[in-house]
C-alpha cells in the first residue's frame, strides 16, 4: 500500500493514501505530497535527464550552461512528463489528458506513447503549428478550442476517467525536476538562473537543492508580459522593453503555485530579472552564435545573465537553457535575420 | 611537433607531419592517418557524445536503442564535426567550408561558431528549408548551387584558404565517432545496426570497436536508392520496395570510402539490409509511437531490425537512431498521417 498522499496547505484537505488529484478537490488550490515520493524521479525511460553542461567564462565570470533542451523531446518538460506519466500508469490509468500547446504537450505525448497510455491534448487555436504537428505525429488525439481557458476546462472535464497532468499545479511534475540538483552538484554556491512561467522548473530545482544540500541563489527570469513575481521578490534588473511576444513558452500570467515560487526565490536570497523582446532577440542570437540551438523563450536566461554581468552584478552562474530550437528552425531564422547578419 | 600524418593507401602519397588534406592531393582517394590521433575524440565542447541508451525487448530479442539524435545539433554528425573543427582550429585555420544540405551542415556550423571559426556552406538548390534555416540562423554564409556536384566543386575550390571538412572522405570526421564503442561496452557480442550513406558512422564505430575490444557484427542498413554495398557484402534482407525518397539523409550513391566500409562489414561477420519507403514509413511510425522523435532516415535501422526479427534472424541488437525528428515536425506529421491513425 502506498504511503504517500496529497494534501492542501490552504484549506486542509487530505486525500486518501495513493490517490492522485490534479489540484485540491475542495478549494482548487495546488496540492503537496506527504509520506514520500509517489515515483522515483531518477528513473529514465526515454533518455531524459543527465543533460550535458558546458562551461565558459564571460568578463571573468564563470557560466555553466545546463542544456535541458537536449532532453529527448527537446525541453526540461521531459522530466515532469516522465514522473507524472509513470505515476499515471502505476495507478492504473489507461489514458492521460493535458491542456498545453507547447513543449508540455510534446513531452506528455511522447511519454504516454512510451508507456502505452492513450493521450488527448486540448489546445487553443493559437497553438504553433510545429509543436502541434509533432504531437499529432506521435499519435495524440488533438482537440482544438478557441481559447486557452476552454482548452483547460475541457481537460478538467475529462480528468476523472483519464489522468489529468495539470503541469502548472501538479507536484509530481516538479518532482521530476529534482534530479537537476544532483546533476549540478559541482556548482555549489553559484547563482541559478531559471526561466519562470508556471514555475515547475524553479520549484523542482529548489526542492532538489534542499534534498541534495546544494546551495545557491535562485535568479528567476520572467517575460515582460508574464512577470507574475514582480512585487513579490527583489527586482534585480528589467531589460529589453515591455513586450515579450518572442517568449511564447513563458505566458502563464497567474501561476497557481506563485506563493511557493516567491518563497523559494526569497528563501534562496535571490531575485527577479524581467526580460523583453529586444533583449530576447539579442540573447538568442548570441546563444546561436555560441552553437546552442535553443528556442526563443530559452534566451531569457542568457539575457538575464548578460544584464547582470554588464552591471557588474553577476556571480558565477548556472544558466539553464530550457527548450530546443530545432522545433523552431524557420522561426529563429526570421528572428535573427531581422537583426542583420553577425 | 605533431607526430601524425595523412597517407594514401592507394597511391602511396605521404603528407607532411601535422598537415591536413581533405583527400589525396595526388590521386583523389580518401586518406588515412598514421602516428596517432590528431585530436582527442573524447573531448566535448557543446555536450556532444555520451548519448542515452534505452533498452526494450521485442519477441524475446533484446534491443538497445542508442539515441544519437540527442546530440546537440540533432544527429551523430556532431561527433565528427567536433573533431574536424577542433583540428581546424588547432591548425590555425580561420574558416571552414562544407558541402552538405543536411545534418552535417547544421553540425559543422554550430561547432564552427562554438570555436569562433567562420563557416561557408555550399548547398544544392534541393536542400530542405528546415535545416537550411538553422544553418542560416547559426550565422553561416550559405551559397546555393543548382546541383550537388557544383556545391562540392565550390567547396573544393575554397579548400586552400579554409579548412574543407569533406566529411565523406575525412578520417578525422569518423575519428569523432570512435567513442561510441566505449559508450556501448555493455553490448559486447551484440549486433550493431547502423545506417550507411557516406559510412562515417559505421567506420568510426568499427574503428572504436577495435580500439575498445568490443565485439559484434555490423549490420549495415542502406536506402534502396543508395545501396552501394549491394554485391559487396552478404545481403541479409531487402524490404519496403525500390524507392527511398523518405530517407533524404541516405543519398550518397558512391561513398569514397566504400572499400573500407565493405571490409568492415565483412570482417565483422555482418551484412546488409536494404530498406525502401514502405518499410521506412512503418518503422518511423513505430518509433514515434515508442516516443522516439527521429527523422525519417533514422527509421531505416528499425526497419532493418524488424525485418530480421520477423524472419527470426535477429540477435540482440544495438539500433543506432541517428537524427532528430524535431527538425522535421511538419514532414513527419505528413508521412505518418498518410498511413492513417494508430
Amino acid at each position: 500500500m502506498a504511503s504517500w498522499r496529497f494534501y492542501c496547505p490552504k484549506c486542509g484537505f487530505r486525500g486518501d493514501k495513493g490517490v492522485y488529484h490534479p489540484f485540491c478537490p475542495r478549494c482548487g488550490s495546488p496540492l503537496r505530497i506527504e509520506g514520500g515520493d509517489p515515483v522515483d524521479p531518477s528513473i529514465s525511460i526515454l533518455g531524459e535527464g543527465d543533460t550535458p553542461t558546458v562551461e565558459k567564462t564571460f568578463r571573468g565570470v564563470k557560466v555553466a550552461f545546463k542544456l535541458e533542451y537536449l532532453n529527448p523531446t527537446g525541453s526540461f518538460k521531459d522530466r515532469g512528463a516522465s514522473t507524472s506519466l509513470r505515476l499515471a500508469r502505476m495507478l492504473g490509468y489507461k489514458c492521460v489528458v493535458v491542456d498545453s500547446s507547447g513543449n508540455t504537450a510534446v513531452a506528455v505525448t511522447a511519454y504516454a506513447r512510451a508507456l502505452g497510455l492513450g493521450v488527448r491534448v486540448h489546445v487553443p487555436s493559437t497553438a504553433g503549428p510545429g509543436k502541434l504537428a509533432l504531437v499529432r505525429a506521435l499519435g495524440a488525439d488533438v482537440v482544438v478550442w478557441e481559447t486557452r481557458d476552454e482548452a483547460a476546462r475541457a481537460a478538467i472535464r475529462e480528468s476523472g476517467e483519464c489522468f489529468y497532468v495539470a503541469h502548472t499545479f501538479n507536484p509530481v511534475f516538479s518532482l521530476g525536476i529534482t534530479p537537476l540538483a544532483w546533476e549540478l552538484s559541482d556548482y555549489d554556491g553559484w547563482d541559478f538562473i531559471v526561466p519562470v512561467s508556471s514555475g515547475s522548473l524553479l520549484l523542482g530545482l529548489w526542492d532538489g537543492m534542499k534534498r541534495a544540500g546544494l546551495r545557491g541563489r535562485l535568479i528567476a527570469v520572467q517575460a515582460a508580459e508574464a512577470a507574475s513575481l514582480k512585487g513579490r521578490v527583489k527586482l534585480l534588473a528589467e531589460v529589453g522593453g515591455d513586450t515579450s511576444k518572442l517568449a511564447d513558452a513563458l505566458v502563464v500570467k497567474k501561476p497557481p503555485r506563485l506563493d511557493e515560487i516567491a518563497s523559494a526565490v526569497n528563501d534562496s536570497g535571490g531575485g527577479l530579472v524581467i526580460v523583453g523582446d529586444e533583449a530576447i532577440k539579442s540573447a538568442l542570437k548570441e546563444l546561436l552564435q555560441m552553437g546552442f540551438i535553443v528556442e526563443p523563450s530559452s534566451a531569457v536566461a542568457w539575457a538575464a545573465f548578460t544584464a547582470l554581468n554588464e552591471a557588474s552584478e553577476a556571480s558565477d552562474s548556472v544558466v539553464i537553457l530550457t527548450g530546443s530550437g530545432l522545433k523552431y528552425a524557420e522561426r529563429i531564422r526570421e528572428i535573427t535575420a531581422r537583426q542583420g547578419k553577425g
